[in-house]
């Protein structure tokens, strides 16, 4: 049985800490509100975000930060990328000894565009932190609650922690796999956020699966493109991180940013949406910061860049997605070929002639 | 204007008619029965196929083959997989001058474990053929009669030929990429419905999205795998007639396939799911050349076997499903690596540290 401390009670954070206690280990999960706090110790329920769920009894919550981190030995973080730089130094300053963190927020930080794992290299000191592990994968936090089969992928620079992250969390519905690649795994986990409100525009638009297929076929290709430049794995966005996120978030309801996307598409503005949606929207900071970091790799990214001109300079939303549809290049493997930005090399030795 | 004879009045033979309609080309269609030749010649209509879609005036259709091919330029053929080897000879026999001969079916055949354009070449002989051409993507015939904007990929060992198709085809809603990879492309459409299958069963036994999230992820895996030993171009399965195809085929209601897995999962016997859909679901015949493939060709196909004894050995499904939630290897890169099956390298020179 492992002590963890589970920061931050939004869908994903609670349904993480349920698998926790399934795997019987002791949970304190914070959360900032205290009426929060206290339904979820009282009636066992988080409402809010989780509607239907009935929670372990063995989850305890509570709204002070110290108390959540009293004798833990894993801290697992899932706050919003936005709140990352302020909550940080705050568990730095409670912690007493050096800790696993594991972090499941999926999200680039704009400006800096620096991945989770850097700001928290940046706000934890290194005597504090026996290693940083990413958690992330196909997992919409609804059925993760329900209990309802589902794969991620952990990460570290450190593959012993890795592993034990994964036994921490591995059981019988909630599988664990492990990938070394931790740029890949962050990466692709925050990019994909992007095409969802993409796929979720081109839905509201009144547009087809084809179209959704077409702009998520690209997308994968764009997000692999960036993440080669900045030193992942080309693979690892053909995993669940990459392509395994991607589909379930293009496609399904439950999605935040497809639902936020499926609103611009419908004619809301940018800022009705997120008043609309009542919760963080991970993939609009997330398009500035990849619009950001393409323009600096000079990647070319033109799902990320329409996205960018519908969110912040008032770009019309079919005009968007058309544009999109109907761009020139006519040569697939011209197209993808880019994506591996020259790291992979093909064999030519080895390859069958075609009939 | 091109005259092109389009063999095969099923959903998607008369969704590609009308795109040919729309781009002013004269379309001869070929229907099995005649009522069927009737009700598009007086009512503008396929009511069995496409319910909802009136049809251009311009599209001719007949039940005489020898009619609809008469002083045709191209052959588009979009009958089931299972007719090719008997349609073919009557077609060879009407033809008085080479043609360019796209086809739009996505199967192997068993036993043979031939590609639809190897057993082409059998039964048409080489001097009444300019080229083969094969047509394949993400693209729901429904959508495609609606004119909702839709991507596909032609493909020929004939570039120039591959060029030719793109130019008939290409419209603002019915975009059309060429691929070099003709081997890759065929495999994609065929190979993706045994997934749908089993994204369907998952479905159907009422697990959620983060499930088929995984089964779709590790398909495209084994996909790919497959494909790559039998000498495609691994990017290809990254492209529209890959990844593309892959999720409009596993994620929508549009899909047969996907619809024939569902019954299988809510506890059909295959007979009666067979009868229940009257159409043909490709992926059933499908499952049972790739199964046969993999052993041939000693390639891991975890999902693809394990379908195969739910169709053809009474496997549980749920059985079925939860084996491949939990099979044991739990490292993603080595899994994914395979998939390359040793035609890429990386080429660790130009790799970036990782931080």
């Amino acid at each position: 049985m492992a002590k963890i401390a589970v920061i931050g009670a939004g869908s994903w954070g609670t349904a993480l800490a349920i698998v926790l206690a399934d795997n019987q280990h002791s949970v304190k999960l914070w959360a900032r509100r205290k009426e929060q706090a206290d339904e979820i110790n009282i009636t066992h329920t988080n409402k809010r975000y989780l509607p239907e769920i009935e929670l372990p009894e063995t989850i305890i919550a509570t709204d002070s930060l110290g108390e959540s981190l009293e004798g833990a030995e894993t801290v697992l973080l899932v706050t919003p990328t936005k709140a990352m730089r302020d909550v940080l130094p705050e568990i730095a300053s409670k912690l007493t000894k050096p800790v696993t963190i594991v972090h499941a927020s999926k999200g680039i930080e704009p400006d800096t565009l620096k991945r989770i794992s850097e700001v928290i290299k940046e706000e934890i000191p290194e005597s504090l932190r026996k290693s940083i592990v990413v958690l992330s994968g196909p997992s919409h936090a609804e059925e993760v609650s329900l209990r309802q089969p589902t794969t991620v992928t952990v990460s570290s620079d450190d593959q012993e922690e890795a592993e034990y992250v994964q036994d921490l969390f591995i059981n019988q519905n909630f599988r664990v796999y492990t990938n070394t690649d931790m740029i890949g795994v962050e990466l692709g986990g925050a990019l994909k956020n992007i095409i969802a409100l993409g796929a979720g525009m081109s839905d509201g638009l009144g547009y087809g699966d084809n179209a959704k297929a077409a702009l998520l076929t690209r997308g994968l290709a764009e997000i692999a493109r960036l993440g080669t430049y900045m030193g992942a794995n080309p693979l690892t966005f053909a995993g669940l991180s990459g392509i395994g996120d991607l589909v379930v978030t293009c496609t399904s309801v439950h999605s935040r940013n497809w639902r936020a996307g499926n609103m611009l598409g419908k004619g809301q503005k940018l800022d009705e949406v997120l008043e609309n949606m009542g919760m963080v929207v991970e993939g609009v900071r997330t398009t500035k910061a990849a619009h950001q970091l393409a323009k600096q790799q000079d990647v070319e990214m033109p799902i990320t860049n329409v996205l960018y001109d519908v969110l912040f300079n008032e770009k019309n939303p079919k005009q968007a997605v058309d544009e999109l549809m109907r761009r020139g290049k006519t040569d697939e493997v011209e197209d993808l070929t880019s994506l591996f930005a020259g790291r992979f090399v093909l064999d030519s030795s080895e390859t069958s002639e075609s009939q």
